[in-house]
């Protein structure tokens, strides 16, 4: 289909993906008809399909953009940390702060994996198997440094991930804490997670710490 | 309207019940409709108002029902249980498990709180705060007790809760890893993610432990 964008084409665009993504995260997005979508941004049916070809499309393009700027700005929150511990930090301040303000995003990531076609759901388990692999190749990196101890780095990734999303779901701005003591709170538990137990544990506190020993069992 | 429910009353509902939460799961609640579900169970669209009156009412029961269960059966997990840090792996152990067989009740639970009825949403949001209550309250005694620190109870309560939720996204039967596997690597994660800071800090090892001020900031 020839694409007639005028000098409006990107605005129209973005008013486009905000109430697909709205429109998404309120009602499902099976039950999301491009007719309502049309109305929701203010123009014909038929003019939609100058933006984008079908409903498939808009949902991809949501979730895969979602990932990929998750992963761009994560390498930069990353750039120049040396020790796993303070990768680990930046990778928790980065996550936690940049899933303040993408609640919708992170939902329909989550709940419309179903509703990809095979070959888009594949593309974005890939990229989102790239951000995980951020964290689990930090975390293979403590273990291997005798700095961090978990018990499978694989599970380890999959649970600190999931803590940290889990903000979306309760996080509203101007609520009781600040997002400075919000980070703190999940820096404290991610860090702490993964400390060795031979240090959190009063009764052999002053033995000599186990340096080897401690990777996956 | 009248229920005009035989012998097989139960087990068509029990029926109805299975094919509602497999719908909701793979289309959303939205883009269910009775028609559907009568189709899927076997049996007239009529004969669905015998045993429901509407879908708002099949969602409302399936939510509440999983969570009534998760805080029956965590209360009896519990039980006998003194020490928060005994407490609390009672707890992770219990999650954990259970929701190895829950994933579309949880799915369900997380994704179509949007979809309930005013009334029904509030009746379901306090269910759900007195399970998280039961962890606040393990994670209130061990702060009190000096056995944990967290920077802030209720982000700890909604992170430790993500992050042991996190295992219906990936965990399937027959994986590489064993169930008891499974458990263990979330037990050092979240034993570990509460513990002093001054015990995993290695410069500090050997300095008596600040049993005081650990407590919320």
């Amino acid at each position: 289909m020839a694409r007639t964008i005028g000098s409006h084409g990107p605005k129209t665009m973005e008013a486009i993906r905000k109430a697909g993504l709205r429109l998404i995260f309120e009602h499902g997005y099976a039950a999301m008809s491009l007719r309502q979508l049309a109305a929701e941004v203010g123009i014909q049916s038929g003019s939609l399909y100058n933006h984008i070809s079908t409903k498939q499309e808009l949902l991809f393009d949501l979730v895969r953009d979602h990932i990929n700027e998750l992963l761009r700005q994560l390498d930069r929150a990353l750039q120049g940390k040396q020790r796993p511990a303070d990768k680990l930090r930046a990778f928790v301040a980065f996550h936690v702060t940049y899933h303040m303000t993408k609640k919708r995003e992170v939902f329909i990531a989550n709940s419309e994996l179903r509703s990809l076609e095979p070959k888009n759901y594949e593309e974005i388990v890939a990229l989102r198997g790239a951000y995980e692999q951020r964290l689990a190749a930090i975390l293979t990196e403590g273990v291997a440094e005798g700095e961090f101890e978990v018990v499978d780095v694989q599970v380890a990734t999959f649970a600190i991930l999931a803590l940290l999303t889990g903000l979306t779901t309760w996080y509203r701005p101007g609520g009781r804490l600040t997002k400075e003591a919000i980070v703190a709170a999940h820096e404290k538990l991610v860090l702490s997670s993964v400390a060795p137990t031979g240090t959190a544990d009063r009764a052999s506190q002053c033995a000599p710490s186990p340096r080897s020993g401690l990777a996956r069992r």
